[in-house]
C-alpha cells in the first residue's frame, strides 16, 4: 500500500475522462528520459546513489552530531528548501530531538538583522557549519558562508577547518577549489541534476541525517515512488493522472494551483512545491500560478476567498492520516477527527463553489512518507511541464535580474 | 516625515494619470463613515482608545510578565494573526526579550500534533495563558482553551483561574460568561470591529504588550496614519492612491497581487495583509488573489514565474529602510546595502517584464512603524473594497463549510 494517497473526486473530472490521456502522459513521461532534456540525471537517481555516498553522509552526520549543539546549514533555493521542508515533516517544531543539533538556515535571504540574530543565539553553542552551493558563487550563499567562516575561525582558530562541510559540484567553482584548498570535508553535488530536483542527493541527504532523520528510509521512500510511477498501469498511476489533472484545470481557466496542508508540519513541504513547480513552470508567458495555504488557520484568513471570490483556483490538498500522536479536548472528542472532519466539509464547500479540490494524503510524517512524496512530485512536475510545452530544468528567468544587479554596482 | 514610504513609479500608472481619481477615491472613503456599513468603530478607534484600557493592558502586561516565562496565546484568524505579524515585526527572532515570557501561539489552527508539542516545550515552565474570541465559540480557539485551561489546572490547582486572560465580548457569549463566572482578568472586544481589523485593540495589544512591545508607540504610529489619511491632500495621501492602483491593476487584468516582504521579519505582516485583503475583498466572484513572497528566497523560487510566467500577477513590496542592525561581508559590503540593490534590481526587472511593481518602505521596524501600517492598510483595505462594490466588513463565505462539519458531525 502505498505512503501517499489521491483522491480526485472533487476536481471536477471523472475517470472516464481521464483515461483519454492516458498515453499523451505516457509520452510526456517518456521524453523525459529520452536525451530532450539535460539535467535528467535525479530521474532514478533512487536506484543509482551509491551504497559509499549514503556511508559517508550517515558517517559524517554522526561526526557532525558529536562535534556541536548548533548546525548551521548555508544554502538558498533547491539547498535550502528541501531540507527545511524534511525537517519541518519530520521534526518536531519545539523541541529538539536529543542527541541531535539544533539547525539554523542562513544565507536563505539577504537580511543583515536576521543573521545577526543568528550568531547570536549560536554565540555560546558548539557549532558546525554545512554550505550548499553548486558554484559557490551565490550571492546570499556566499556571503552567509564569509560570516559564519569567520565566526567559527574567531571561535575555534585553526580548527575551524574541521567544522566546516560543503556539498558543492566535484569538480570546479569558488566553493569546490577552497573546500580542496583548505581540506574541508566535501561531498559531490551531482552535475545534472538542478537545485530544485536536489533534495535526494547530498544537498538535503547530509542536513537531514544530522537532524536525526532516517536518510536510508527517506531513499526507501524514493525508491518505492520511482517504482510505483514506472510500472503501475494509468488507471492506477496517480503522478501521471495529477500531471494531466494540472493541466485540465490550466485549460479550464483555474489559474492559480493552491497547495494547501493541513498541517502545520506541511507548511514548507508547501513551500518545496511552490518553488518546484512555479521555477519549472513559469516561462514563456505560462504556467500555473503556485499559491499556499495552511488550513485550519487561512479558512479564518483568505478562505472566504476561495468559497466566493474571483473564480480562479483550485486546491491540491495535503494531509497526514495518522499524526504521530492524537490528544483529545472534551472528553474523548479527537483533535485529528475533527481536523479530518473540517477537512471534508472543506473540500464539499469550496468545490461546489467553483473551486475545484484534489487531495493528497500521506499515511504519516516520517521519513519514508517525504522521501515517497519528494520523488513524486518531482517526476509529476517534469511531466506536467512537458504536457505544458515548457523545459522543465532551465530557469532563464533568474538572469535578468541578476544582470541588473551588476549593472547597478558597477 | 511619514514612518512608511510609498513608490508607485514603476507600477505603469503615472501620477497624471491617477489624479483623475481624486474624488472617487474621497467618496469612498467618506462612504466608511457615513452608515453604509457595520463594524466600521476601528475607523476613529486610535483616537477614540480609552486611556485606562490601554493603562490596564499595560499593568496587566507586567503581572502576567512576572508569573510567567511561557505564554500561550489562543485565537485564530483576526485575534491571531495581528498579533503574530506585530511580534515577527518588532521583536529578535530567536532570542526572548529579557524579562518577558516566550509567547507561544495556540489554537490557530487544528492539528494535535502541534498541540501536544506546545504543551512538551512548555511542561517545565511557568506559564499564563491569553485567550481571544468574541463568540468563545469558535472550534480551534475553544478546543485549544479546553487543553491549556486542564494543563494550568493539573499544573497549578485551583489557582489556575489566576493564570487565565481572556480577550471576549464585554456583554455575552460562551466565554464572557465563563470569565464572569470564574472570575477572570477580562477584556472586551469592541462590539463594531470585526476580527481582522481588530489588532489595535485588546486583541492584539495585550499579547503584544506582555511581548515588551511598546504598544503606545504602536497606537502613537496608528494615530498618526489616521490624521495623514483624514488630511493630506488626494497628491500626497498615499493610501487614496494604493486603494486606487490596486482597482486600476485589478482592470488591467493582473488578478494576483504578490505582498513581498524584503526581510523575514516582514512575513506575517504579509500574512496579515493576506487575511485583511482576502477576506474583505473576495466576495461575490470578485476579488484579487492575494498571495505572498519572502526575497531574496523566493527569487530563486518562483522569481522564475514573476519574471517570465503567466502574466496576470503585481507585485506589492515591503522592506525596512534602517535594519535594527547591519553587518559587513567580505571587507565593507553591508548586508543591508546588498538587499536595497537586489531589490531596486528586482522592481526594474520584474516591471519591465510585465509584473508591475509597488514598493512600500518602513522606515524602521518598530511599534510606530507596525501600527502606522496596520491602521494604514486597514484604511486601503476598505476603500479599495468600496471601489470593487463589495462590502468590506462581512465575511458571508466562511459559513458554507461550517454548516457542512455540523451537518457531518450529526
Amino acid at each position: 500500500m502505498s505512503v501517499l494517497k489521491f483522491d480526485y473526486s472533487m476536481s471536477g473530472f471523472s475517470p472516464e475522462y481521464l483515461s483519454r490521456f492516458a498515453s499523451t502522459a505516457a509520452s510526456a513521461d517518456k521524453e523525459l528520459a529520452n536525451g530532450t532534456f539535460n539535467n535528467t540525471d535525479w530521474l532514478d537517481y533512487p536506484v543509482k546513489i551509491e551504497q559509499t555516498v549514503l556511508l559517508d553522509i550517515l558517517n559524517t552526520a554522526e561526526e557532525i552530531k558529536r562535534k556541536c549543539d548548533a548546525l548551521i546549514v548555508i544554502g538558498i533555493g533547491g539547498s535550502y528548501m528541501g531540507a527545511k521542508a524534511g525537517l519541518t515533516m519530520i521534526k518536531d517544531s519545539f523541541n529538539t530531538k536529543e542527541g541531535c543539533p539544533e539547525v539554523y538556515f542562513a544565507g536563505w535571504n539577504m537580511s543583515s538583522v536576521y543573521h545577526a540574530e543568528v550568531m547570536k543565539a549560536v554565540k555560546n553553542k558548539d557549532v558546525c557549519v554545512i554550505v550548499i552551493s553548486k558554484s559557490g558563487t551565490t550571492i546570499e550563499t556566499a556571503a552567509a558562508f564569509k560570516i559564519f567562516r569567520y565566526f567559527l575561525f574567531e571561535k575555534y582558530g585553526d580548527d575551524y577547518v574541521n567544522r566546516i562541510y560543503v556539498v558543492t559540484s566535484s569538480d570546479s567553482g569558488a566553493l569546490h577549489e577552497e573546500a580542496v584548498q583548505m581540506g574541508y570535508k566535501a561531498f559531490a553535488l551531482p552535475e545534472n541534476i538542478g537545485g530544485r530536483y536536489s533534495v535526494l542527493t547530498p544537498s538535503g541527504l547530509l542536513p537531514l541525517a544530522c537532524a536525526g532523520i532516517d536518510v536510508l528510509a527517506m531513499m526507501k521512500g524514493a525508491k518505492a515512488a520511482y517504482d510505483d510511477i514506472n510500472s503501475l498501469p494509468y488507471e492506477q498511476n496517480d503522478c501521471y493522472k495529477y500531471a494531466v489533472l494540472r493541466r485540465l484545470m490550466d485549460l479550464k481557466g483555474k489559474k492559480i494551483e493552491v497547495f494547501a496542508g493541513w498541517e502545520p508540519r506541511l507548511e514548507y513541504f508547501t513551500d518545496w512545491l511552490i518553488q518546484l513547480f512555479g521555477e519549472s513552470e513559469g516561462k514563456d508567458g505560462k504556467g500555473l500560478y503556485p499559491a499556499q495555504a495552511l488550513f485550519t488557520r487561512d479558512l479564518h484568513s483568505f478562505g472566504q476567498f476561495l468559497q466566493q471570490g474571483t473564480p480562479q483556483t483550485f486546491e491540491t490538498m495535503f494531509s497526514i492520516a495518522t499524526p504521530t500522536l492524537d490528544i483529545s479536548y472534551e472528553g474523548d472528542k479527537s483533535y485529528a477527527g475533527t481536523n479530518s472532519l473540517i477537512e471534508q466539509a472543506v473540500s464539499i464547500a469550496h468545490s461546489e463553489s467553483n473551486t475545484p479540490v484534489m487531495r493528497f494524503t500521506f499515511d504519516n510524517p516520517g521519513a519514508e512518507a517525504f522521501g515517497y512524496g519528494v520523488y513524486f512530485f518531482m517526476r509529476a512536475c517534469a511531466i506536467s511541464c512537458v504536457l505544458l510545452g515548457v523545459n522543465p530544468f532551465d530557469q532563464p528567468g533568474v538572469e535578468a535580474y541578476k544582470a541588473i544587479v551588476k549593472k547597478l554596482s558597477e
